[in-house]
């Protein structure tokens, strides 16, 4: 796959002095023709054999564009922020927002490409490693980005002459490291990995650009040019991912059965067994979120329910058990500006825990399925891939050491009406029930249905759903707090 | 993710009676618009636990539609025809043509599944064979199948219920087998594999629809009425797969290099050695073909160029040192009404070797990205996912032992036109040159292009293309045959 890579191409001093100044100009209008639509976002990722001009070709694309608007970003050994979440956290801190172009050096490709190099993992972790990229990178694609993938290459030769000529010369010869000379020893492994790995990630939509480094002029042209091509494809045609109609339906409801109303929504629990088993589990709860076993670990709790299920209630009675040092309540209303500019669930990566710390999410990720779903403000092909992003997203918290509990607090319609009708009344709740309450209220049946389907797609082995009976609060805040209880003391036991 | 279909859904007489009339005529109206529109295939994938009514459900379906244009297929011991070749091989010689209807029972993911229950593969292995399919199946969506996966499911409770139940009754006492008590002792083991496969292959465009099992009429019913759904979807809304145009542009061509133009494509042999080599390589090819080692491999061959490069005349000096009841030339022109009917790649599976068997292409399935890519005959986005495409297909005839030699046969621009200009006047050689040929001719920039991605984006450590000089057709017979028995050799001594 690298065969055309071995050719010299090659541009001329005088060739390229007549081509840049109009690539320059050219470039920094499309710049700003994006920034100002600010309808996606490019990615460029920069990978390669060492010494093959990664670097300078970033430099002199900063050169050539308006820097502010360029987000690049290196990745070395990763933080202590980093280590103790999700492998990925670090990468969707790093994407940059619609309108920018972000240069990822050393990005996701990196570790999986070294690992299988030092034989740290077998043949077929890295295709499971592999498989999970192309996921990703196609949540990303369909989501609008513009992703570029440029693999800078030098023949064995080519890299050995080059890394000669940066040691010999006083001024670069800092860039020539041992680890240099140690990957140059590699090559052939490093080669075969490398190409292994480009084919089984070349898709249609983000295909490896595959780049000769091994002349300046050329590298650098053949790099502004492709940019300049893929900015001004999308910003003129006006290109948009087509929202497809799924073919593939959802099953029709044929009886009267499902996961809510076969369950008994108001269960007995008198005020006095509530306070003591209360005490009992926020006791609990407060001495394994302070164990030994919960510093490798974290929690990630989702209270969904519909309006006035009691979801503030519970997460007070849960928060009263935590350490206020180790939790964050994180509400999901409205996106702001900056995380409308991002992909979905970037809003929800952002507030990832570190180990030992819990965060609690009240309304979540699921709103793609729930309210963006059965309001149309997402389109069905958008909500229908939502699905395998959840899922891959608690995935990849849980494989990272998270426990992830989630709740559907299940109130029943003539319940939900005596609390909106109570809060009318009561002035400090007045300002919790509003006109939009009242119009969702209209559509039991629809979210009905599109929690049902959430709870089929999303409950999992490792994260499962729990339903919460929440006719009567006091025992839906106890079921709550013995739910987290047992699954973190399972965790613990695993 | 099976919380929905243990709840014990139901349908009761009445209600399936009154519903089953209108349900069969819809049934029907959409059938006969599929045959008569022919746009797309629909293929039902029928999986699930044992006893939960898989067989009953398509038999169903069969008395509802008309069954002459429903394919059902199940897939038990492959026979010795389908051992020698790539697994897939059997399901793409099952696949329905456009306006057809497929079921397949015991697909692609009976294998992978059984495989993970008996512990004969590893997680990661099975998630390898997992992204397998997932590539398979977005490859038939694109190619615009209608793909609808259901999963039967019962409870560990109902299936043991349900197979005492068939036991105890004479009439279906045959029915219940060893193996399916066996399966019903590993029903944990089972449950977390097939929860592990649907959740990693549900996707937005062919999502698993989970099927309570427990009653007939609800499981006909539920079938039958997602069925309908997704034929009149398609059928009413026009739908068609969005032909996307790639963002993601392929480089620039900066300078003159590339990797056609810089062979020296007049190579001298005199036709003294000519005779000699020629001997000497068909000799080593006859014997290859014929040894031990050949019987476990086959021979895949791929011949292409522009057109009067000489394909036909290697070819021939080839298939001279072959048992004649060893191989098959397969001419490649325009598809057949059949291969229309059906995935592009189709036409090519059908034609895979067994073991010890050689098929050779005169011109091949590199057409999509050759000819249809510079004739425009399909759309960017077709031709860019198939280069994926491609290098799936080849890496499954390799696991399957295939020796993979792919040619590209260069000749110059000037050796060409005296070629068309001697096939014009020799008389036997007249029908060879057409008007098209000459049109082809005034194309030639955007073939070489087209020759160079090809080869960068398909040439693979285990399929690698080999480019032959071939304006002296007899320096390209020989070379066409050394390659030949050189990749053989290696690949017998791996």
């Amino acid at each position: 796959m690298f065969e055309s890579a071995e050719l010299g191409h090659r541009v001329d001093k005088a060739a390229y002095e007549a081509e840049v100044p109009e690539l320059r100009t050219q470039l920094l209008d499309a710049q700003f023709d994006l920034l100002e639509s600010a309808g996606f976002a490019v990615v460029i990722l920069v990978n390669g054999v060492d010494a093959a001009g990664k670097g300078e070709t970033v430099k002199l694309l900063n050169e050539w564009l308006d820097p502010r608007h360029v987000m690049t970003r290196a990745f070395d050994a990763p933080s202590s922020e980093e280590q103790e979440r999700p492998p990925m956290w670090r990468f969707w801190r790093a994407l940059p927002p619609k309108g920018k172009i972000g240069v990822l050096f050393g990005n996701w490709y990196e570790g999986p490409i070294n690992a299988r190099v030092e034989k740290d993992i077998k043949q077929s972790e890295l295709d499971q490693r592999l498989a999970e990229i192309n996921r990703f990178e196609q949540m990303l694609t369909r989501e609008g980005v513009v992703l570029l993938k440029f693999w800078f290459h030098l023949s064995c030769k080519q890299q050995k002459a080059r890394l000669e000529k940066l040691e010999s010369d006083p001024l670069t010869r800092w860039r020539v490291t041992r680890a240099d000379w140690r990957n140059y020893k590699q090559y052939d492994r490093r080669h075969d990995v490398a190409e292994h790995v480009v084919r089984h990630t070349s898709t249609a939509e983000a295909p490896w650009l595959i780049v000769d480094g091994s002349d300046e002029r050329y590298r650098g042209l053949l790099v502004g040019q492709t940019l300049l091509d893929a900015l001004r494809k999308r910003l003129d045609v006006a290109h948009k991912w087509q929202a497809r109609v799924s073919t593939a339906p959802l099953p029709p409801q044929l009886d009267e059965r499902n996961l809510l109303r076969q369950l008994v929504l108001d269960q007995p629990l008198d005020k006095k067994d509530y306070n003591k088993e209360l005490e009992r589990w926020q006791g609990r709860l407060a001495l394994l979120t302070r164990s030994k076993a919960f510093c490798e670990r974290s929690l990630v709790l989702v209270f969904e329910g519909m309006d006035a299920a009691g979801k503030g209630g519970s997460i007070r009675r849960v928060t009263a058990a935590l350490d206020t040092r180790q939790y964050q309540v994180v509400p999901i209303a409205a996106p702001t500006e900056e995380e409308r500019a991002q992909p979905y669930l970037w809003r929800f990566w952002r507030h990832v825990p570190r180990q030992g710390k819990a965060v609690i999410f009240d309304r979540s990720w699921y709103g793609r399925v729930l309210v963006e779903r059965v309001e149309g403000f997402c389109s069905e092909a958008d909500w229908m891939r939502a699905y395998e992003e959840i899922n891959d997203f608690e995935d990849a918290l849980i494989r990272a050491g998270a426990v992830v509990v989630k709740f559907w607090l299940a109130i029943s319609d003539e319940e939900q009406l005596a609390r909106f009708k109570a809060r009318e009344v009561e002035p400090h709740k007045r300002h919790k029930i509003t006109d939009e309450d009242w119009r969702n209220r209209e559509k039991w049946p629809q979210y009905e249905r599109a929690v049902c389907d959430m709870i089929d797609r999303t409950s999992t082995e490792a994260a499962p759903w729990t339903l919460i009976e929440a006719d009567n609060k006091r025992f839906a805040r106890i079921k709550v707090l013995r739910t987290i209880c047992e699954q973190l003391e399972s965790a613990f036991d695993e």
